[in-house]
């Protein structure tokens, strides 16, 4: 079973939320990203943390399925940050970054990572998106992530990375400011243009939608009556997706629409508790029914 | 073949979009939805216009299987509404209501009309809907739909009205207006509390959602690669959801989940001409291809 190195942050954020706050909860992109796929294969995880980093922690991704033998060990403490939702956890403040050990995180693929065929890179610096491309010997399927910040201050290496990316993940807000077009269709048809045979454009509480050329697959959010933390959906349905993908061994159309809701599947979960605790609790019959839910729900 | 009994507005719209101005072009929520429900089936229009209403227009709805024994003629102008829209077509500012025979508007149902069973409410003032289901007399099925400025100023007569409603159509803003409910899956239990067993609620470019108790649909928006003028969508949509109901006499919750699918069908065709140029020109085979479209867009 091909399994699925995932690189990127792994953290603690602290959490205001619902009128409460959730000190140092684990956090990160690909602490997510790992969490939720692990439900589907072996993960290989690529990350920094700091000698603060607790045991419970890695013990709890080495349970789970994550080889953590890309998971440096750096002088320092934990990449850290703090921000506040608003009431109707439709935004977020950020009231604090310490990147700590992250700041000087150079991405060491270990040997026995660098022939694996499915590679996420969660959503870190471009340039780093690049080194690490450069260290993988034959890469099959590369998911990319990115935000806001690196299409503002890393445009030309966020072009650059394209090139070399299958399938671009980002958000409603980032398709149109990384190609200028207010409509989705057209962003979606020049982001195309940069590269990446499949783009998906996340939505939020409005779904997904799966991008390859003339062929469109819109899935809606799952309606959910309350939402505990929307901290790491994206790098949840992101993991997931190519957690379910690296398995499967499949890259067709059909396929990747599946990726595409079990992506939705956990990330539905994940908005259902505090930090990762709904994902790394959540069971295998629990994930099947919920993929049965979205059936439900959209077929007419 | 049961007809669909429509009740609204009929009028004048003048639209600046797109840097151009359409001046009195044939607008009205009455208009709108009747011509999307006539793809379907016969359909009865109770509305008023002034001396002003070009036979065009007349001949346009009984050309298309509108019975406009219920479309009275009043001394004065027909209704006009001018607006400006954003570039990105994501809202409107109202620039002159003139209201004109519409002011006295008290519907009065023909007594051919009196015993259709398929009645859909167009967004008036809640006072008048109550009127016209005073004039029918056996409903099987009423929908309603309406607007902030009714939950503003008719509250207690929309909670009376919604008493005697079996499917209220709402947009998620106004959803939660009336409910004070942020979430649109507690809102809808709260709508669901006022009296009709079956909410849709429309979410433009997102989507619509069904909801019948704990049965919940969720259909995307078709994603357009360009939109010409988003005016009457959400009365077309309610339009042709009823007009595919009325002819096929079925409430199932399958029935109504295609109706949604028709009735997107129709919206996404209403926004990619100016006024109702569209809807009124679109075949058979072009909504029954949208139809499939929709299908291969959601399946998986």
């Amino acid at each position: 079973m091909h399994p699925t190195l995932i690189v990127g942050s792994v953290a603690f954020d602290t959490l205001h939320i619902g009128g409460e706050c959730h000190s140092k909860v684990l956090g990160g992109a690909a602490t997510y990203a790992s969490i939720a796929a692990t439900h589907f294969g072996p993960v290989q995880l690529v990350g920094v943390v700091g000698h603060d980093f607790p045991d419970t922690a890695t013990r709890l991704l080495r349970d789970r399925g994550a080889d953590l033998a890309g998971l440096e060990l750096a002088d320092g403490e934990t990449f850290h940050w703090e921000g506040r939702y608003s009431e109707d956890l439709s935004s977020r403040e950020t009231l604090r970054t310490d990147l700590n050990v992250f700041a000087d995180f150079r991405p060491k693929i270990p040997a026995s990572f660098k022939a694996t065929p499915y590679v996420m890179l969660g959503n870190i610096d471009p340039v780093l998106q690049l080194q690490v491309l450069d260290q993988i010997a034959q890469p099959k399927l590369v998911l990319a992530d990115t935000m806001n910040l690196w299409i503002d201050i890393r445009r030309p290496e966020l072009v650059e990375l394209c090139k070399r990316v299958d399938l671009l993940v980002l958000n409603d807000e980032e398709a149109r400011q990384l190609t200028g077009e207010l409509n989705l269709v057209r962003a979606a048809k020049a982001l195309h243009a940069l590269g990446p045979r499949t783009v998906i454009i996340k939505k939020g509480e409005h779904g997904a939608l799966l991008l390859q050329g003339e062929d469109v697959f819109s899935l809606p959010g799952l309606p959910l009556s309350s939402v505990a933390d929307p901290t790491g959906a994206g790098d949840t349905f992101a993991g997931a997706l190519m957690g379910f993908i690296a398995p499967a061994n499949d890259l067709s159309a059909p396929s990747l629409r599946k990726a595409v809701v079990y992506g939705s599947v956990l990330a539905s979960f994940c908005v259902e508790g505090i930090s990762t605790s709904r994902i790394a609790s959540v069971t295998p019959s629990e994930v099947h029914a919920r993929f049965e839910h979205f059936k439900r729900l959209t077929s007419f």
